[in-house]
C-alpha cells in the first residue's frame, strides 16, 4: 500500500533524489585503506544530515576505526519499530583502468548510475532515507517508528559493530531489520532472501630464502616459496571443482526438494550469463545446477596470489617469498572458526620441508537461514508488490551480510528482511558497478509502502 | 707472471682504484627499466672515458636501446690479441627494503664493498681496466693487443649483442676471449669455469572472466584463473623435485665419472649454506649431489606469481587474470627453442576449459661446455696462480652467460676463459649484492699477469 499523494511525491523529486545520490557516490568511502577514514567520515556526516533534516534523532559514534551513525524518528506512540540496516563504505575500485568513468565521479548512462558503492550499498540504502523524506514531507511523520543504523566497516568485516550492538542494544530493539544490500533475481522479478552464505577469508604466507636468491646459482637445491604455494593451493580442490579439504563438507545442509524445485523454475540464460562474464563455459561442483552452485553450495576462491618478481621483463630469481589470499563461501551449518582450523591444519601438512607456511584468518561470516513465517515477511511482500508492481519470489544469496548474524545474536532479533533492489550484473566489487534508476525509484517506493504495511 | 713493478703500482694505488669502483657503482644502471636508459648511457661513458684516458681508441655505438662500448689498446704488432667482454647494466635491485645499505650508495664494510652491480659485473669487469692501468703506468704499453667490448644489456639477455657482432666480427678477432662475470669455489679457491647452464624463461598469462568478479555471485560457477594457474604450475614438477615435463630430459647430457669426482672432491659445508640461504632444509632432484643439483642439472623455478588482491584486508573477488614468470636452467645438449616448444605445449594442454593460457617466450640462452685443452687456458691457469697464489680448479657453473654463446657462433671463438673472481655468496640479484676488496685486489693482478702469460 503507497498512498497516492507519496507516490507522486516520490515521482516529482526523483531529479532531486538522484543528484543527492550522486553526491554520495562521489566520496570514496573505501574502509580497506586507512587513508581514506577522512572519506568514510564524510560518508558517515552526508548520512546523518539527511536523517537530521526528516526530523530524526542521534548520533555519529566514534568508533576504534570508522564511525557508526545512529538515529531514530519521531515517536510515534504504538507503532511497531522497524530497524534499517545499511552500509556508507565501499570495497577498493581497483583495477582502476578498467573503469569506462572514474569509480568517484558518478555517471549516468542508458538509466543506470556508475559509480563504486552505486549498488552495493549506498544507492539501496538511500532508497529508504528518500522514502522517508517522502512520507514526513507528505504526511509530516512516518506510520512506524524507525531506527537507522548506519556503518562504514561493512566491506572489511565489521570489526566495531559487534560491540556496538550489545552497548546499544535497548535502543536497537525492534519488530523487524530490514536490508537492503542484495540483488533482485532479474530486472522485472523481485525477491526476498532467506538464505546468505557465509565466509572464511585466509592468508597464506609461505617464506623460505631469507632474501631473493640467483635462480642459476641456488636452482636445483633450494625450495621455491612459489612452487610450495602452488603446490599446496592445487591440493585444496579435487579435478572436478569440488573442496578436496577432509571433512569441508560434513556439517554442510543439503537442498531440501522444495528448494532445488523453486531454483529449477527460474529460467536462467546461461549464454546470456557467459557472455556477461566473457567465458567461454561455466564449471564448478558436479551433480549440482548453476543457482544451486553459487547461492547453495560452498564454494572455494583464491583472490589473490603473489610473489617474486611481476614487472617488465625477467628477473631470474627464486622469491623468498610468496602469498595468496584464499576465501570459502559457506552454507548452514558450516562454522567458519570450524573451517579454518580444518584449512590451516591441511596447508600446514602439506607445508614440505624447507620452506614455512602461516595461515591467518582475515575474517568470517556465519551462513544464514531465515524464518519466512513472519509477520513481517508478509509486510515485505506486499510493499514490494506495491513497489515493484510483482509478487517476490524467494531466493537464496551466494555472498555474506555477516552484520545479519550480528543482529541475530546479539539483539536476538528473528525477523530479518533482506529486500534487494539492486540486478544481478550491477558488478559490485567489480569494475563498472551501477545501480539502475528505474531500481532507485521503485526501491524508493517499496520503502514507502513497507512503513505503511508494518504500521497496519 | 707479474712483474715487481707491476705489482708494486696496483698494491700503490688500491684507494683510488677503488674509489673509481664506488663511483661506476653509484650509477644506477638497470637496463630492463626504460626509466634508467640515462643511467646505463652514463655507465658506457664512464667505461669509455676510462679506456681512452689509457690510450685505446674506440667509440660508443648506439644500439635500439643501450649503447656497446668498442675500444682497442694502442697496437703491438705481432702479439697476441685478447679479447675482452664485461657488462656495465645490472639487476633491479627490488625488493629495497631488505638492503642495508641504499643499492646505489656503495658502502664498505668488513673489507667488502656493498651495492647492486658490486659483483655482477661492474667491479671484475673494472679490473681488467685497472690493470691495464697499472701496466701502461709501468712500462707505457700493453705487451699484448687487448680489444674491450662492453655491454649494457646483458641482464636483459643482450638483445641488440647480436648484431653488432656480426657487424663487427673482423674488429673483434682475436686468439682468446676472457670474461670475468662468474665465480672462484671459495674465497681462496681460484676456478676456471668450463661449463654454464643454458636458459629458457618464460611467462605464463592465464585469462579468464572480462573483468573481477564477485566472489559470492559468481563463486562455485566461473572458473578460477589463479586457481588454474596452479593447477598448472603444480603440475609442472613431480614430487621428488625432478621436471615433470615428458621430454625434457631427453637431450640433457650426463654427467661423466670424472666430473662427478671433481665435484665431490671439493668440500661442501652445508650447514653453511643452508644457514646463509636462511632454509631448514636443501632440497632437489633425487640421485644427485648438491654441487651437481646447482651447476650441471636442469632446474625449473618460478621466478614470479601475480594475481588478484594483495594488498591490505580481504577483497573477495575471483581475479579476471593471474600470470607468472617460468624459467629452467639447462644443459649441454638441450636446446631452448625446443624446450619453449614442450612447456607451452604442455601448458597449452593443461589449461581448462572456461580460461584461456598465453605462453610467451622471454628470453633464450643456449648451454655450453668449453674446451679446456687450449693455450689461453694455460696461459689463464699461470695468471690465476700468479694473482691468486694458487692453482685453479676446473668447475662448472649454474648460471647463464649468454653472450658466451654468442661469441662461440659469430665469432667462431672457442677459446674462452671464464675466470670468475668473485664469491659464491656475493649475492649478485639479491639484496646487498658485495665484492670483496681482496677479490678485487687480486683480480687485477692476475688481468695483469693475463697479459704478461699471453705474451709469452
Amino acid at each position: 500500500m503507497l498512498p497516492d499523494m507519496i507516490s507522486s511525491y516520490i515521482s516529482d523529486h526523483l531529479d532531486v533524489f538522484t543528484g543527492e545520490l550522486a553526491q554520495i557516490l562521489s566520496i570514496p568511502s573505501v574502509s580497506t585503506l586507512s587513508e581514506h577514514a577522512p572519506d568514510v567520515l564524510r560518508a558517515a556526516q552526508w548520512v546523518f544530515d539527511q536523517l537530521k533534516k526528516n526530523g530524526f534523532n542521534g548520533r555519529i559514534y566514534p568508533t576504534e576505526r570508522h564511525p557508526i551513525v545512529l538515529a531514530r524518528s519521531a515517536e510515534v506512540s504504538g507503532a511497531p519499530v522497524l530497524l534499517l540496516y545499511g552500509h556508507y563504505d565501499v570495497q577498493p575500485p581497483e583495477p582502476l583502468d578498467e573503469w569506462q568513468t572514474p569509480p568517484f565521479a558518478p555517471d549516468i548512462r542508458d538509466g543506470f548510475i556508475y559509480a563504486r558503492g552505486a549498488s552495493d550499498d549506498k544507492g539501496q540504502f538511500l532508497t529508504y532515507i528518500k522514502a522517508v523524506e517522502a512520507v514526513v514531507g507528505v504526511s509530516g511523520k512516518l506510520p512506524i517508528n524507525l531506527i537507522v543504523l548506519a556503518e562504514g566497516e561493512e566491506e572489511i568485516g565489521s570489526p566495531n559493530l559487534e560491540k556496538f550492538l550489545i552497548d546499544h542494544r535497548e535502543e536497537l530493539r525492534a519488530d523487524a531489520v530490514a536490508i537492503s544490500d542484495s540483488s533482485k533475481i532479474g530486472p522485472d522479478m523481485p525477491a526476498i532472501t532467506y538464505a546468505l552464505r557465509g565466509l572464511s577469508y585466509l592468508q597464506v604466507d609461505i617464506s623460505g630464502p631469507r632474501f631473493d636468491l640467483h635462480s642459476g646459482v641456488f636452482g636445483g637445491i633450494v625450495y621455491n616459496p612459489a612452487q610450495a604455494l602452488v603446490d599446496i593451493l592445487q591440493k585444496l580442490k579435487n579435478p572436478d571443482g569440488s573442496i578436496a579439504i577432509p571433512g569441508f563438507y560434513e556439517d554442510a545442509v543439503g537442498l531440501a526438494q522444495w528448494e532445488r524445485e523453486e531454483m529449477a523454475a527460474v529460467p536462467i540464460d546461461i549464454d546470456a550469463l557467459k557472455n556477461y562474464v566473457g567465458v567461454s563455459e561455466l564449471t564448478g561442483e558436479p551433480g549440482y545446477s548453476v543457482t544451486e552452485r553459487n547461492t547453495a553450495r560452498p564454494t572455494l576462491d583464491i583472490n589473490g596470489l603473489w610473489g617474486g618478481f611481476s614487472g617488465e621483463g625477467a628477473k631470474t630469481i627464486i622469491p623468498a617469498r610468496a602469498g595468496a589470499k584464499v576465501s570459502m563461501r559457506l552454507v548452514a551449518n558450516q562454522v567458519p572458526q570450524r573451517i579454518d582450523q580444518m584449512v590451516s591444519r591441511f596447508i600446514t601438512d602439506l607445508c614440505p620441508t624447507g620452506v614455512h607456511a602461516e595461515v591467518r584468518g582475515l575474517y568470517h561470516a556465519d551462513p544464514v537461514l531465515i524464518n519466512r513465517d513472519t509477520r513481517a515477511m508478509v509486510a515485505a511482500q506486499r510493499a514490494i508488490e506495491a513497489g515493484f508492481g510483482k509478487k517476490p519470489r524467494f531466493k537464496r544469496e551466494g555472498g555474506s551480510i555477516p552484520v545479519v548474524n550480528l543482529i541475530k545474536k546479539h539483539l536476538d532479533q528473528e525477523s530479518i528482511l533482506l529486500l534487494g533492489w539492486g540486478n544481478p550484473d550491477d558488478g559490485p566489487h567489480s569494475p563498472n558497478e551501477r545501480f539502475s534508476l528505474d531500481d532507485f525509484h521503485r526501491g524508493i517506493r517499496t520503502a514507502a509502502a513497507l512503513f505503511h504495511e508494518m504500521a497496519r
